[in-house]
């Protein structure tokens, strides 16, 4: 099998709900990947970063984010990210020229809400990726997987579509 | 995005309790998929046909998987199958030269009682095919995803392992 | 068996995931409930009012109850209630002199997240509810079931334990 | 709070799918049940017994159940038991003169396949024996909660009903 890096940023996709507050918060240990990773039977490495809603992100975590690839000798990687700037560090990841394939994913509903939405977005990703032979940069967000400019979130709908 | 049609032939993907007589089914309706479908807003044109559990299969049965794969116009297709004989189903597929990229796929766990592992299976196979630039036949299971001839079912294990 | 009255008011159990506003909503129909009454096969009545955190509960609010109690002809009720002040609603209830069976409940975490407490504490309502032969104004939350005034909310913990 | 002590016994309600076989098995150690206690934040005592499907229950089995409620310094106990057979046990409980408050429960669906209907009819079964002040023998499924000669399984709808 293809070697592949998973790094997860944070994002809806690992929020979960603190009875004590009331409120979502982004869980920095991931336990929503790791449960699929239990469930489905699969050992894929995984490497918990930044944490944080992606509306919060800064130019130092996209750097971070570049610079974990850098360091990484996974040619293959998976960013789980938050989709409100998921577009952002997409551009970000293409102008950095990294050399490698890698795709970004996350979901619309919290893995801790909606298990489905979540795991059919990573594991998408996660075939495109092995699949994958020209370096780039690319999405995958319910069903719609391609180069990052060919998709996009329509912030409206709640989902992402393909960009004309 | 490509056009992808996916083919649900029964296998442990499908089966459902039956409150009445205690024992597991094959849906013949594939509300499993329906619901992976709904919950990740994606839209993927979807034939039920056999609804077998694999060792049932007869030559028939994959004769008409083949048929049916001729017939249809899109050129990726996904097969939902059952585990057990998932190679030779792969096999006859491969013997029939159909030119196209064709992935079969399924599940340890019922849907209805794992939704996490049989929506994994389904949406690598998704993202695997639609970055398949090569024709022929592929297997994905538990994050394995490659040549029918190199990933296989562990029977002890309960799980799929690429085969040296 | 006993004809039982559900009123549901709100709070935590009845929140639901917006995921256009990535916020948590109260549902103002009542899903969750719908849901476990399917899926337990049981028919039960609801009432749907209100729809509020607890926190946000007027003077008016709890006449509301008071009054929705009075009009109705079961004779045991179950009101479905925002943890933080269910005391203070039930106190209100208790001072009515209702002469009826009156038991709150409701949830740490909603339903549409963890239905298992959910589920767990409206059930326990129902059935300590059902044997009841003393009037009087009643909670049940994580198995704690009791008079009102024996049972409250632990908010640093996070669950409900036997006063003192 | 009183003290209640939950035998399990197994029936469909502790039914868990053994992916190698393909085969649901009863869970000898009520992992169901330690879910339940878990997510409910609950503390409740469980031994498991038997686990047996109710149809292959024997005498045997039915006295060691006696027994074990003899032993049992609680006065309250609720049975995990499965449906087929649920009155023929709640019979040989009620002969026994046990002179306690025993309520049976279980499932149609299994837990491990549908968790909410065996959550509500356990803990519909946990309220009730809670507030019960009447010995005898009682039987909670699917809302339906009285004394064991007034609830009965429809085997062709696949719950239970009241007894006229």
């Amino acid at each position: 099998m293809k070697n592949i890096l998973v790094i997860n940023t944070g994002g809806t996709f690992n929020k979960t709900y603190n009875p004590i507050t009331g409120e979502l918060e982004i869980d920095k240990e991931g336990n929503g990947l790791k449960e699929i990773e239990k469930l489905w039977l699969n050992g894929f490495k995984v490497i918990n970063i930044i944490a944080k809603d992606s509306l919060d992100m800064t130019k130092e975590d996209r750097a971070l984010i570049v610079k974990t690839i850098k360091k990484s000798l996974e040619k293959r990687i998976i960013i789980v990210h938050g989709t409100d700037t998921m577009d952002k560090s997409a551009k970000v990841l293409a102008e950095a020229k990294l050399n490698k394939k890698i795709i970004l994913t996350g979901a619309m509903m919290p893995y801790s809400i909606n298990s489905i939405e979540a795991t059919a977005n990573f594991c998408s990703a996660y075939g495109y990726i092995t699949a994958c032979n020209k370096k780039g940069v690319y999405i995958s967000m319910n069903g719609k997987i391609d180069n990052y400019k060919r998709v996009s979130k329509n912030k409206e709908k709640g989902y992402f579509v393909e960009t004309k």
